[in-house]
């Protein structure tokens, strides 16, 4: 057992949280924009001064390893720098600084490990320009399309800001990486959630990643007087998707597991004035699970029910897809890894899934991932108030480093 | 029994939907726009041509009365001539073209009444500034306060709209009028709801025209992130809505009447990303019904659901008043009237209220009022697509003339 070096840990994230600072302790450090770029800068300044080979791929990739020379497949550990906008200084900065942590003190402590040790900090994780560019690329899955249409919220393309900033985003093409150069991969996030905080327990073990679905839907109905259409005869949107979201409980618990979520998050009336019948409902459904087979019935469940309820009410309805992720497993070997660390350390910790998309769910197309969670408090995140105690990212960072050595050793 | 002159009628129609014509049948004649100056010179002639006194108040109410001698209070017929934008060519302007028809074919018979008549064309019924300008000034409800705060939603204050025309807003102040120079009012009216149409039946008669509360609404949770938020540990605020709407067709039936109606219009979710969990549902809902006390009931029922509501979820609820408006009764003496005109002229009709709000509302707070509604077809109104036959426009109009001339002779 070993342990990171806190001071210094506390230290990296205090001085990277500072970069592309706003108000009230917000970051701003989207891919590409200047503060992400000043982070790399001072990310690969880390690397270097502590004595780990810097490489960067054609999607800006940035990895920093040890045992430069060997033959063996690596572990990665890492996560990502760049934020939401307004965001939080944990997000992805928590496992970046981790990964360099735990090389730099495995270099200090002069240990040698059967398997190369890799850290990375993956490009766009937060999705600025439609993906998770930096872990898509090293698995293969950018293609010359999503180059050409990629672009973010304001219309810059991915190009241009790849290209204001020196860089080509045709490189990314050259970004995939041989599967069989990687080991695994382990990530160490915030939970992002309220479940640890709640519990009151430091770690947390995520055992799958939540697939999603997420649809754009429309009721379309009829657009009525408010005050001269009596109530049976109107096609009122709205009236059916509020008898669809008072479905919701009932479907997750009939046709769900206990890790089911759904939300409606966005709704639109049209013409959405007071006195007008709602003639469209505009809507959006994000509904996951970490099982395939439990999003599969999730979403006949929700057609079977929509179709109902539009029958019913003369209404009707369409759906285009925003998005579908299918589910991901963490590697048994590697939570079962962690869960021995924990023992040895005697750290509490609690199996359970994660609900929200990371790196780790695109790694594991190609290799065996294993992610730790410490807890958010209040479980926000994506926003100024992000936080964890102190003692919970000693406690993380301590449960990342000892694993990895654990599988670094021991995995085969 | 007389009859209008349908082709005069029709051809009138015809012209003055010319003025402010758009693409496609739809016209805008807001108040005081080009248009509406446009429509009101045109107006103005026609009544000078009809031989009736032309008279203009403050408000810029257009009057045109026969017998301008008498010293008894005078019956008026009428509506507006001004449009929603991309409006119909019949809401108002249908009322103001056969109270024109009425007198002047009164005038061409030389039938003597034992109450003079005066044909109106209120401003601003459309409450492009806020309000029914025209009739509230008459009915003296007009503040200067009122006249300082009025604005459109371009933010265009009323004063400056009246000035460009040449006109003094402030002269509204001095549109109120005597009560007791006016013995009752009727108005005809497209009926802008599907009853009359879907009955076919071709006219209708007014019974009462509902009152209404509107109000703004703002359901109050918390929002989290909709991957990494257990459903049991959601404050999620559009579900709060959804459960509410849920409940109106119940709270209608238990405490609304056969005429009550309530529509949640607009609905605004923040943040409103696919992603998180409402924090706020902001949204509007509009009831109306023709009886105070179902109006009380129906108030007390929405505020005691919503209560219990949030209180359940550990959400809270606030609300803004936009617009009270108390219900108004026809005068039972001029139902009799259009009913037995009705009877003498062989015309079906229906005895219904009016979900929509009408000058005759203003003015049932002066005298007694009564209403002759024409079908619409399918209900369509604020349209271009709003629509009365032919044929239903002129047997309204000749229940209309001889409803007047039977209130002009018999009513005290």
């Amino acid at each position: 057992m070993i342990h990171i070096n806190f001071e210094r840990l506390k230290n990296n994230i205090e001085t990277l949280s500072k970069i592309g600072a706003e108000e009230n302790h917000a970051i701003s450090r989207m891919a590409f924009s200047q503060a992400d770029m000043e982070a790399r800068e001072w990310l690969k300044k880390q690397i270097l001064e502590a004595n780990l080979e810097l490489y960067i791929d054609g999607a800006a990739n940035i990895f920093g390893k040890t045992n430069a020379n060997s033959q063996k497949p690596s572990i990665l550990i890492g996560s990502h720098l760049d934020t939401v906008p307004l965001g939080g200084h944990l997000d992805g900065s928590l496992g970046v600084l981790v990964g360099l942590e735990c090389l730099q003190r495995i270099r200090e402590e002069n240990i040698q490990t059967e398997y190369p040790l890799e850290m990375v900090s993956f490009t766009d994780e937060e999705g600025r320009f439609g993906g998770l560019f930096g872990s898509q690329s090293l698995c293969g899955e950018i293609t010359p399309d999503f180059l050409y249409r990629a672009a973010d919220l304001n219309g810059l393309s991915l190009l241009d800001a790849m290209k204001n900033c020196g860089l080509n985003a045709f490189d990314s093409l050259h970004a995939r990486r041989n599967p069989q150069t990687i080991h695994s991969y382990l990530e160490l996030h915030i939970e992002q959630g309220p479940v640890l905080d709640s519990l009151g327990i430091p770690s947390g073990i995520v055992e799958g990643i939540s697939g999603l679905f997420k649809w754009n839907l429309k009721i379309h109905g009829f657009p009525n007087h408010a005050g001269t259409t009596p109530m049976p005869m109107r096609k009122d949107a709205f009236m059916g998707l509020a008898e669809f979201a008072n479905e919701i409980p009932r479907i997750l618990e009939e046709d769900g597991s206990e890790n089911s979520v759904a939300t409606i998050g966005r709704v639109n009336l049209i013409p959405g004035s007071a006195n007008t019948v709602p003639g469209i409902a505009e809507f959006t459904i994000d509904v996951r699970d970490p099982n395939m087979e439990v999003l599969k019935s999730l979403e006949h469940a929700i057609r079977k029910s929509l179709s109902a309820i539009v029958r019913r009410r003369d209404l009707k309805y369409e759906f285009d897809i925003i998005s579908e992720v299918i589910p991901a497993n963490c590697a048994p070997e590697i939570i079962q890894c962690i869960a021995d660390t924990s023992d040895d350390l005697g750290i509490k910790v609690h199996r359970m899934v994660s609900g929200a998309i990371h790196d780790a769910q695109i790694m594991s197309k190609i290799t065996k991932v294993g992610m730790i969670f410490v807890p958010s408090i209040g479980g926000k995140s994506h926003s100024a108030a992000e936080w964890t105690a102190w003692e919970d990212i000693e406690i993380g960072a301590n449960l990342a480093l000892n694993s990895l050595l654990k599988m670094a050793k021991i995995l085969h």
